[in-house]
């Protein structure tokens, strides 16, 4: 078949794009164009048509932070629980009509705090087994999400800040000055499984065990190589058993970088619980499923 | 009486000192020197010399980080528990032996993660009511302790790195970004009541609940100018609950800044706990009763 859609992951620090034809099959795939942060001057259009040259004229999606405040049109959050039938009326046309947006899930329950996603919602049905396949799903990162999905419909979803409180201590605390250098290191497996393993059974005393890693450093208990690994456990640990105290979790499906994917697999398995890696094309998936819900593709 | 001893609180970003008599009165006080992070070229003799001139010359002591690998000399930690004649035989003469160095504290049990402190223990001695006097002591701050004293001795204590998760998440993560201005605003005391509350029911879902200060934002539930105070509950909330999950606190005492003792205060007294906030001469009430039983005041 031929070329029907364009798909575009547009994010905070990254733009990839993907061909597709009518049937979901992908013919051509692109990365290394510019995240929002890096787009001169706010000219968005400027840098969507520089990144789709030479592709055919075609119905063209896109999802990520492109659609925040902070990107090239605001698609406000769709409250959830949703499919991703759901998204269609909140898709937003770009003033030169050239790309729809789709719209981030809010979760909104009276005398809660409220939750959001912006980006996940798109990977989550790109890993759907079927239209209205049920889960749980796991999206760790900057800000992990943990997603409910029944009957291909987004119920309910937590979002954990365990990637960013790693790189700002990495970055900015005492911790990270005892670390051995500004590069990561490969994972040292026995530190990080030393560490997930104070973060799964003293999640309630994080502000604590955070400083056991200083003090480990101090007795030369934890060398300043592994300290990274042993901090990354020790918040994925953390993430992992406040997720499991509000989730029971079957089988989930991890979503994201295969590292990362793999080191929270890891910490998963040591509790029984047997996740599966998603594929690494679920967002082209997932923007195909919303645009062909959305009457996009011919 | 005459002045007998010259005691110095010297940290990484000040330098105090008090001239006191053989009874523990203070007869003088002077604040605004270098920090050891401030002393230049490390000349910590030149940087002491002109601090205390005009003073008359006098056994002198100084705790804090003067005493790290980073000070003037290092000082290895005693071990507790201990009282402060344990600390004598770790005290530390400089090169000039123009000031003796206290040392800190390091708390190390088999099959656990150890800690330290440098500095606070010195204020704990200051806060004692009699040399032989027990009770719980916290400190809050930058990398806030918890102490238990039995007749005199530290037994145990824990850190928690509640101060400076706040600093990093507030200059450097996407919470800070929400956040009305650099500077730090007045603490308005309903948003940080809120946030206390959500920390000390949920501490053990901490990652999730720093992400909710961003979502409230979004949802503008949350004013920009209230999210650091509603941050500073929640992890306040979250150490006092983790606190006291490892310790009792019949009638803890708080010793440190003003505006931050009566904020614990607050938290605490909603738990039904009546905290005593010390005097602001521990540091040098301290240092008297070390240097005395160091045999350092004739």
């Amino acid at each position: 078949m031929s070329a029907a859609l364009i798909a575009l992951d547009w994010g905070t620090s990254s733009l990839r794009g993907w061909l597709i034809d009518g049937d979901g099959t992908i013919l051509d795939r692109r990365a290394g164009g510019p995240g929002i942060l890096a787009v001169t001057g706010n000219d968005f259009a400027g840098a969507h048509r520089s990144f789709v040259s030479g592709w055919p004229s075609l119905p063209s999606i896109a999802s990520g932070m492109i659609g925040s405040k902070q990107g090239w049109l605001e698609a406000p959050y769709v409250n959830c629980p949703g499919g991703f039938v759901d998204l269609s009326p909140g898709l937003r046309a770009t003033p030169d009509n050239a790309l729809r947006i789709v719209p981030g899930f809010a979760w909104q329950v009276p005398g809660l705090a409220p939750d959001v996603m912006r980006g996940e919602e798109t990977q989550i049905f790109g890993a759907l087994d079927a239209d209205d396949a049920s889960g749980l799903f796991i999206l760790p990162g900057t800000h992990s999400k943990w997603a409910r999905v029944a009957s291909g419909r987004i119920v309910s979803f937590a979002t954990y800040m365990t990637g960013e409180i790693f790189a700002v201590l990495r970055q900015h605390s005492i911790l990270g000055r005892l670390m051995a250098s500004d590069a990561m290191p490969d994972l040292n497996a026995a530190a990080f499984e030393a560490g997930a393993e104070v973060g799964l059974n003293h999640g309630d005393d994080l502000l604590h065990r955070l400083f056991e890693v200083r003090a480990l450093g101090l007795f030369e208990r934890l060398p300043a190589t592994d300290s990274p690994s042993y901090l990354s456990g020790l918040l994925i640990g953390a993430e992992i058993a406040a997720a499991l105290h509000r989730e029971a979790a079957a089988s989930p499906i991890l979503i994201g970088a295969r590292p990362l994917c793999a080191a929270y697999h890891r910490v998963l398995a040591a509790q029984g619980i047997a996740a599966r890696i998603a594929d690494e094309d679920v967002t082209p998936r997932g923007l195909w499923r919303i645009a062909r819900a959305a009457g996009m593709i011919a």
